[in-house]
């Protein structure tokens, strides 16, 4: 499945690609792991989508075929970017809800447990800990920061599995230090399990639309994504796979119509008969022309291993020219296998903490777009297939400009 | 508050307003219920606010204020629509999330007890069986369809509660008949029940645009409401308004990031102070700055009064047009005191079901724009103060010659 480098589309074709995002044609980018740009196409398709619910409905027969029809289209894009299929699938807003159906929907019992690992999202930490606080269930944080070796990794969250433990949460692409974890590994582990099967939940924020994905192949219990980060999508749509022979298993929580059948009058008579049971009520239907558009033009520009092999050539410059400027220490001491590139300032002069907050913002006055993150403190840069490589030659140059007037 | 008849804005005003209005323009549309037609100007502020969000993002310091300073907006907007605070209003996708936010979030315990009425809507029955389901909550139906008397329904639900009933489910404006309950009463009955005061969540779906609101003057505990519907805002968003002394009683349940703070290393510590704590993630903010548009040009037609003035002005002619024809029974035996009117076909011929399917799909290739409803089975046109009166006088001829050629 993978393509050579002298297979994968070049400057010239990403430059001329490149010309579909407007958010790409006034600024050097590099915050595709906090939302990724749009591409016109995909902004019109949502316009559009628009206009039309509104030329033949809004609410009419027409417009709920339409509905049907064009989440049907987006689901089967899903799956099949995913390796799946599209009644594994559940649309929801985005990746958290995706996560808190996973967690709400498990049948705890008082002294289970879950495994998070220490590199996870404040968000799906603090609906894990609402579960703890509701179910009396126990939480432990495995720590993996700082582990490069996959196998390491595999065999520390495996040594944190206890005779309790029912659900492991964890990342496929840790989404501070741009670490991809050896998922196929982890889950056989979890599954392997004694006296009980682990189920595992990943969030794929980072994962979904940056790497080649098999979900036939990985045999994971749920795993949430969002369609407005590596995608291109638009912000508010998203979703969660769940394995076919755990839907029996994991129970709708928050429900609406969406999530069921009706009788000849309009009395619920059970469950929809795939994934969409999850789903819950009215949603921004325009924005699956959006993601669906936004899914093409990705597979336009190259296959997925071909995206994320220009991601990984492209990361690796950055972290090596970071890597060569004398205060900034990379979070990997590898080049990270994702689009995601770490950083610290290790500086005499004041806490770095405050130097890489101040960094950020002077490189957003540049045009230069990062973020900080909290844990681990430190900057965090994005490169997709978008970028450009004199792009990141730039961010370099004006992090080492940025640091020869502040030492 | 009431305005007179003579001060309310007269026809020219509407038809100029309703150029805003795509939808309007090729149609006579009377699913306002189910969703209402969106402002070209409201489509365009979203439209406008992908771009901005482009323009200066998408993911950047400059975006994350603007949807912070458009959400405080648009919560204020929503907030003095309904005569509250922002700090009681939580963002969420649809109104039957709003609902399941209020179930889940509840503290129940085996054996307590919660009462609906016969006329909610199929999603919130389902979410309701579910926590019946999970919590071995005792649910009990009271039935309301039929009793047009306020004060017998308020009665009749008092007379449902039990010892053990902790919460009444119920909507402001019937989804079927049209009704409008009489709220305070009920409240009012449901808080001095004993031995524990019952709480009130109310299905706002049909009532938020459409009625003058006070929530500040009516004690409820939940409301939970949409903004596609009466508002003409988009599909997408919608909200729960939380009584302020409820906010610390009520637990989230679906969490994420924009439901809580975080420590300077990214540590969740806590809930937000305000009811943005029931919020969870990323969404579509651009719908932000529709829903805000479309709440302003309601404003810019009438206030809550006279555009509730109009509605109920419009559903009366309907009302009396429609019963005035021999084959029809209108579901309220008095004029709706909404903008929903419906009614069942009384035919010799055939099943009345399929007769009253056979109009609605007839209606919609003639440009006529109502739906079926499966309990009670009727058909529901709505009428907004957007209505005009030649449209409602065209709906009855059309439905009349419908009748006449299936008699």
């Amino acid at each position: 499945m993978s393509a050579s480098s002298a297979s994968l589309p070049g400057p010239a074709m990403t430059k001329i690609h490149r010309q579909q995002f407007l958010a790409l044609n006034n600024k050097r980018y590099f915050n595709y792991g906090g939302q990724g740009p749009i591409a016109q196409a995909a902004l019109e398709a949502i316009h559009e989508a628009q206009q039309q619910v509104q030329q033949r409905g809004p609410f009419a027969q027409s417009v709920n075929q339409w509905i049907s029809e064009t989440a049907a289209a987006t689901r089967q894009s899903i799956a099949t970017e995913l390796g799946t299929q599209p009644d594994a699938i559940a649309l929801t807003e985005n990746v958290t809800v995706g996560c808190n159906i996973a967690l709400w929907g498990i049948s705890w019992k008082a002294g289970d447990h879950i495994l998070l690992s220490d590199c996870e999202h404040p968000g799906v930490i603090a609906a894990i800990a609402e579960i703890s606080r509701r179910f009396q269930v126990e939480v432990t944080v495995c720590p993996i920061l700082g582990t490069e070796n996959p196998a390491t990794i595999a065999e520390t969250l495996a040594q944190h599995l206890t005779e309790k433990t029912r659900l492991l949460v964890i990342s496929h692409i840790l989404w501070n230090t741009g670490q991809v974890l050896p998922l196929a590994e982890i889950i056989n582990r979890c599954h392997a399990h004694t006296p009980e099967p682990v189920w595992v939940l990943v969030d794929a924020a980072q994962s979904v639309g940056m790497l080649p994905l098999n979900l036939t192949a990985l045999p994971v219990d749920f795993y949430a994504f969002t369609g407005h980060k590596w995608w291109c999508g638009p912000a508010g749509i998203g979703g969660l796979y769940v394995r076919p022979d755990r839907l029996e298993q994991l129970q709708p929580t928050f429900v609406g119509w969406r999530s069921i059948t009706l009788d000849s009058s309009g009395n619920p008579t059970g469950w929809k008969p795939n994934a969409q049971r999850f789903e819950v009520a009215t949603a921004d239907y325009p924005l699956l022309a959006g993601l669906k558009t936004a899914i093409a033009i990705q597979n336009q520009w190259g296959t997925a291993e071909q995206r994320y092999q220009r991601i990984c050539q492209l990361s690796q410059q950055l972290w090596q020219q970071l890597k060569a400027l004398p205060a900034i220490r990379c979070l990997c001491t590898t080049p990270p296998p994702s689009g995601l590139v770490s950083f610290q300032i290790q500086s005499s002069v004041g806490s770095h903490r405050e130097l890489q907050t101040q960094l950020v913002q002077h490189l957003e006055k540049q045009g230069f777009f990062l973020r900080t993150l909290l844990n681990p403190h430190s900057v965090r840069a994005c490169v997709h297939y978008l970028s450009l490589e004199s792009e990141v030659d730039q961010l370099t140059h004006a992090i080492a400009d940025f640091l020869a007037a502040h030492s």
